[in-house]
């Protein structure tokens, strides 16, 4: 079997550890790993499979040789390095939101439009944690009828910040309890016992960045270009996991029973929805997994033809760095 | 002035005790007040203007010369001692869910429709806690042109499970950080850094009896008897304050400027909305106040005529036992 020399950017944030992690659960055939950060992370060091790699400053030769480099870095950085990994021959897999929407960078979840992966011309894109979890859960409905609004709520982990965010959670809620002085870093208001219903920055039009990523991005994964989504971001004192309660509105009436026999036998999926027996997912149950729990499947009682879930994902794993070594599967397979 | 004897009954619970707060805080015309509760509780003593009130065991003789019973107790308490109340010519302000619905009881937000009062048969009910709050921030709205339909995501604090709730969260806050075993009583899954999509139980469509009340209640207080409502209600593990992300849909389409402008000078709200400032309500923002903050005003991205907004409210004050105390000073100003 061919071994491949990937390269993970960003290798020392929450992101890039993962997927390092991931690399090694799913057995990818990784002939040389390079770990690759900021100035400011280097000669650390990065276990895989029992050894001990250490991490390097990014450089623009540093790309030399390698096949796919996983990107877990901020737009900057991936900005910066674009060309560099291109003109060395390898597969950028960008989990950055800056080349998402570029019409010759195929944005990809594997379960949905893998066949988008071969038009690629060096760039592969990562989509936004929320928008995967979102679009892994309702694309078994989207086969059963096109999909042609979406209203979502997402209540989305702290660790969607990076490795920054729990830490942040734990110190507050620990400052609580001491009656100590709350202090904020990485968010903008306390998120301990707290809700923020800000995630990015604002656009013109009131909503966030975070906001408009599921309406952009989903129209390009879904190949449906006239999907509209409207959508409230809120980050919740949760560690990990993001979860949404969706109304997904589709051409024709689909029962909820029609949806969950779909979501049964749907990849990526798994249905977690029995009223009767008080089953329904949680934040803790999709915690280290790489599967969107899907449950509270109803029929809408405001909307026509509309359905309401709740689901719950990973958002470091599934919503990042699974997306991401699972992209670099189908790639190495075609 | 006109003093009233008020009896609390349920007076020991978290809603209780706030309403008793309330009274005084408002300076209702308390001429006496009577606590009354389960066996369990009597003997406890609360303070009233500095004063400790014996809580006495609720027996059907209590309310003998009572103008005014403020309720806080579980339905079934409710149901034992409305006739009691209404045969010793108290009007009975009745918070649990139990007689919301008939036909013959005014269920009332004051800010929306006070006018109801006054066709009281003894019993009037104060709403459900998330429903007082989506509807004072929404009523605005409707005021502009009708609300035909809404599409509701809830946040809800962990008090509005009762006095229990926040202990319970504190509770598994510390066994997680030392590392013991989280327990649970009052919530059916761990509650701390997590979320939990089900509030009360399930109906047979698959909503939550909690899910029912924003429709089922909203039609009779809005005077909207075909409004459609669909929702989610979660819990979440912030202590006081429920959130809400509502999309409201409208007979004509409303610009959010207008919508804001109308809201500033609504009763019972207080807008807090400027991107440009970072202006946006959170919990801790409404904690301890009877006014809802409304924000992210903006216009629904999937659906014509609709606006979206987000807004929280201190569920056990205005939510509850704020909105009994204001029902209790539209009734003595008939």
């Amino acid at each position: 079997m061919k071994q491949y020399k990937v390269a993970v950017l960003g290798a020392t944030g929450a992101v890039g550890r993962e997927m390092i992690k991931i690399l090694e659960e799913r057995r990818f055939p990784v002939g040389e790993l390079k770990l690759l950060s900021s100035e400011r992370s280097a000669g650390k060091k990065i276990c895989f499979y029992g050894e001990d790699i250490p991490v390097a400053a990014a450089e623009p030769s540093s790309f030399s040789g390698c096949d796919i480099v996983l990107g877990a870095s901020p737009n900057k950085i991936a900005v910066r390095f674009m060309q560099n990994i291109v003109d060395a021959g390898a597969v950028f897999i960008d989990n950055s939101s800056a080349f998402r929407l570029h019409d010759d960078v195929p944005l990809v979840v594997p379960e949905i439009n893998p066949g988008d992966i071969k038009k690629h011309r060096g760039v592969i894109s990562n989509p936004n944690c929320a928008t995967i979890i979102a679009l892994v859960a309702v694309n078994p409905i989207n086969k059963l009828s096109k999909i042609t609004k979406m209203t979502v709520s997402t209540y989305q982990a702290v660790s969607g910040a990076g490795a920054g965010g729990p830490v942040e959670l734990f110190d507050q809620i620990r400052a609580v309890f001491d009656g100590k002085r709350v202090e904020k870093n990485v968010f903008p208001r306390q998120i301990a016992y707290n809700l923020i219903p800000k995630i990015g920055d604002f656009c013109e039009n009131g909503y966030t960045t975070e906001e408009m990523k599921m309406q952009n991005e989903g129209r390009k994964i879904l190949h449906l270009p006239s999907l509209k989504v409207s959508c409230t971001c809120v980050r919740v004192p949760v560690v990990r996991c993001h979860s949404e309660a969706i109304s997904v509105t589709t051409e024709r009436r689909i029962l909820p029973e029609e949806a969950r026999r779909e979501i049964i036998s749907a990849e990526g999926c798994r249905l977690s929805d029995n009223t009767a027996e008080n089953i329904y997912p949680t934040p803790l149950d999709a915690s280290g997994g790489d599967t969107v729990l899907v449950g509270r499947v109803r029929e809408d009682m405001a909307n026509e033809n509309t359905l309401s879930l709740w689901c719950v994902g990973d958002q470091i794993r599934k919503g990042a760095a699974a997306n991401a070594v699972q992209i670099a599967e189908k790639l190495i397979a075609l």
